[in-house]
């Protein structure tokens, strides 16, 4: 295990602190509709599976900046994209990372406070850089 | 990188052979409603984002085991549940798997063929095996 032990038992390690930062100015460039910075740390050949569909997923880079605008848009109208809880699990050259948001607008929130999306990231390290590589949205169904 | 290149360059590793049979087996055991396969390779502490609430997710074994009889009940009226899609990305004592299934009773796939639930799982390697520590399950909202 050596220095591969994932950092999980209490130690942040360097990886874990990356991928929070990584995930972090992430959020922060999606809320503030800034398209480059959503980017940024994305692999070519991410695998995005959306809140909606397609069922079997946006492939590759320039599909999943083709989703962005539509939520930029509505985002636009007031609605929140704010990271409320993150746990990142790191090995040497994978790790993936599990989130929960708030993501809608003041008026959503008022009818249902507990409502989150819920945000899956798998990374691969590339070139010495963390990239992500898949991420799963989703809400539940009612 | 060394003996922990992930295994998505054409080469399967023994790694990614032993994470692909792992979930086979969980899929057939889900689809067979055999709890203790279901669990067989579960840590304690896993974190599922499940189809249906709760929104912050379903946390420990105990929880997670909760919540398959209903599911078992469904499906014996004839629901599929079969792996269509499954990418592994492995590292030393991290991977995740990206998976799509059939998943839903015939008349729901008369209605939408290509309907998919779309599955992510994060693993650790714990004792020298694999555990499936997160699972993210959802439908594409309409």
């Amino acid at each position: 295990m050596s220095r591969c032990v994932p950092g999980r038992h209490g130690t942040v390690t360097d990886d874990e602190k990356q991928i929070r930062e990584l995930v972090g100015r992430w959020a922060a460039a999606v809320h503030e509709g800034r398209m480059d910075d959503v980017l940024a740390d994305h692999a070519a050949d991410i695998l995005m599976f959306d809140v909606p569909p397609p069922d079997d997923g946006v492939r590759g880079i320039d599909a999943y900046r083709q989703t962005w605008p539509e939520f930029f848009a509505w985002q636009a109208s007031g609605a929140r994209f704010e990271l409320v809880e993150l746990q990142v699990t790191t090995g040497e050259d994978v790790a993936f990372a599990v989130a929960l948001l708030r993501c809608g607008t003041d008026e959503e929130y008022a009818l249902h406070p507990g409502r989150r999306l819920r945000l899956t990231l798998g990374l691969r390290r590339e070139g010495g850089r963390w990239v992500v590589a898949h991420e799963h949205h989703s809400f539940p169904l009612p």
